[in-house]
């Protein structure tokens, strides 16, 4: 039976609807005039928990069945998905199992205590992660929630792309920045499918630009080892989201990270906003792109305010 | 004939509303649990030049005739009210004349010339920054805008808490940061005449303790060399807008340097917006103060955002 996407987000909008923020929408007469693109900011460092990911977390856990919930869910994630499986677990009375690396930032750690997470320390190589996770499936007979390459998981997160083209109907173009895929792949069927000639660009740190080959080659590409200043997005497309972004995504930019810097100085300067560097990644996109984004309206997707307020890029 | 404290605001807030953004008001369930009152913030950060003196600079602007249009206006100040009449005479189409000391900051003199304020250098002094201001008032025509202590600024400060009235009403009470006087002043005649049995207490640094001093003296106390982070309220109150306060205000509570610090970075890191030390100051207080403010709705005006990034106190 083929998929259909546009009955299966609208459904998602709905389940989800009570659970989460409707986080607002942010303009900016300053960002406007230096990008010359009518910007419109969906705020989803606003989100519970700070993220967008609360809604892809929320909206896979309420899809379980009785006897999924009672044995719980488990993930692997050191980032922000660790922080929403485990707040949308406690919100819904479902105990979580985050397997996280050992060397993971202690204050990451707290996070997912504070939000009622149970931690399983696991080597700090993707083979040790999800052979814990494997683990805690087995034994307590869990059920893994991948950060991004879950239907269920691109769907929540296509619902703040959705709830942006309800407030404004007449964007040109909503732009993420690509980690995992999750996002972006929930928000450009947010985009084909609820705007109006909308279309979906992504946007990536340079050194991470698997995303951007993935779409040349027509196959998921890996990133090779490079760093970046946006944490969220050290990670690479699944063949669950990578369809769909083929599919819809019109492009992919690449940005460098004193870009990405610059930009998220920006919006903590002008906007007065708490962003994380993945949030900066598309507007630095927008400002090295003026002859792209010029006059038309677009949408950002603010991904999420998680920042270690000491230990800053500026 | 006595002043009509009321009559007056209302035509504040009547005159300046197309120059001035009706700022949101957010909560944070978090700050609630941390404060155990209900926490309703007016946030000045996103006012236009980031901070609520856009208000009382456009109020009294606005009141010129035609002829002190025509000569411009000048003030004395190295921080946000600089910002703000120069901001808000550029948008009125009048001349602006900044009287700044030689020792300040880099990005606060480059901030006033992106607004178009034409500056004059003084002695770091308050004496010579007077004679300098009073020169330009001489060979200019130039009327001379106080920063706080001005019956118009007052008003015009006095309208984020009037809007905040109009979304909450119910408020029990509104918190303000206590510098000059001018912020204070404008939301204690708010809180009295549109509020319902809402009554107005200040915070202010305890190295900075003038208004506190003040309020217990019956008249103005002046300030003895101390040091704050919340360097907007490195300043004493004027004797317009004291009686105000003596009228309306209920109490000025201290708080500690650490304090401040602590609750800047709590509002920074859960509601992910961007203050400036100041603006933590009532939260401080609250947060100093469980046996005032528990189980009541609390206004905290949240004065502004604007902050050396390169340069946080944690």
């Amino acid at each position: 039976m083929a998929v259909d996407y546009k009955q299966d987000l609208i459904d998602a909008v709905k389940r989800i609807d009570t659970y989460v923020y409707q986080t607002p929408v942010l303009t900016s007469s300053l960002m406007n005039s230096l990008t010359g693109a009518q910007l419109y900011f969906k705020c989803e460092n606003f989100q519970k928990m700070g993220a967008f990911k609360m809604r892809g977390a929320v909206n896979a856990i309420l899809q379980l069945t009785a006897s999924q919930k009672e044995a719980g869910v488990v993930t692997h994630s050191s980032g922000n998905f660790a922080q929403a499986i485990s707040l949308a677990a406690r919100n819904l009375g479902i105990k979580a199992y985050i397997v996280m690396p050992s060397n993971a930032p202690k204050i990451k750690i707290e996070a997912v205590k504070t939000y009622g997470g149970h931690i399983i320390l696991s080597e700090p190589t993707l083979a040790s992660r999800e052979a814990e996770a494997e683990k805690i499936v087995q034994k307590n007979g869990a059920t893994f929630i991948h950060p991004s390459n879950d239907y269920n998981v691109i769907l929540g997160q296509g619902t703040a792309a959705y709830e942006l083209l309800q407030k404004q109907p007449d964007l040109d173009c909503i732009t993420t920045p690509v980690g995992g895929g999750g996002l972006i792949g929930g928000s450009c069927i947010a985009a084909h499918f609820f705007g109006n000639n909308c279309i979906t660009i992504g946007a990536e740190p340079a050194t991470m630009d698997d995303a951007k080959r993935s779409l040349q080659a027509g196959e998921i590409q890996f990133n090779n080892g490079g760093v970046t200043v946006a944490d969220g997005l050290r990670t690479h497309l699944g063949d669950l989201n990578f369809p769909i972004i083929k599919q819809f995504v019109d492009d992919i930019l690449l940005v460098e990270e004193q870009q990405i810097i610059e930009a998220m100085k920006l919006i903590w300067q002008y906007m007065k906003i708490v962003v994380e560097p993945s949030s900066a990644v598309p507007l630095a996109a927008i400002l090295a792109n003026p002859g792209i984004f010029k006059n038309k309206k677009v949408g950002v997707i603010i991904s999420g305010g998680n920042v270690d307020l000491t230990n800053l890029p500026f």
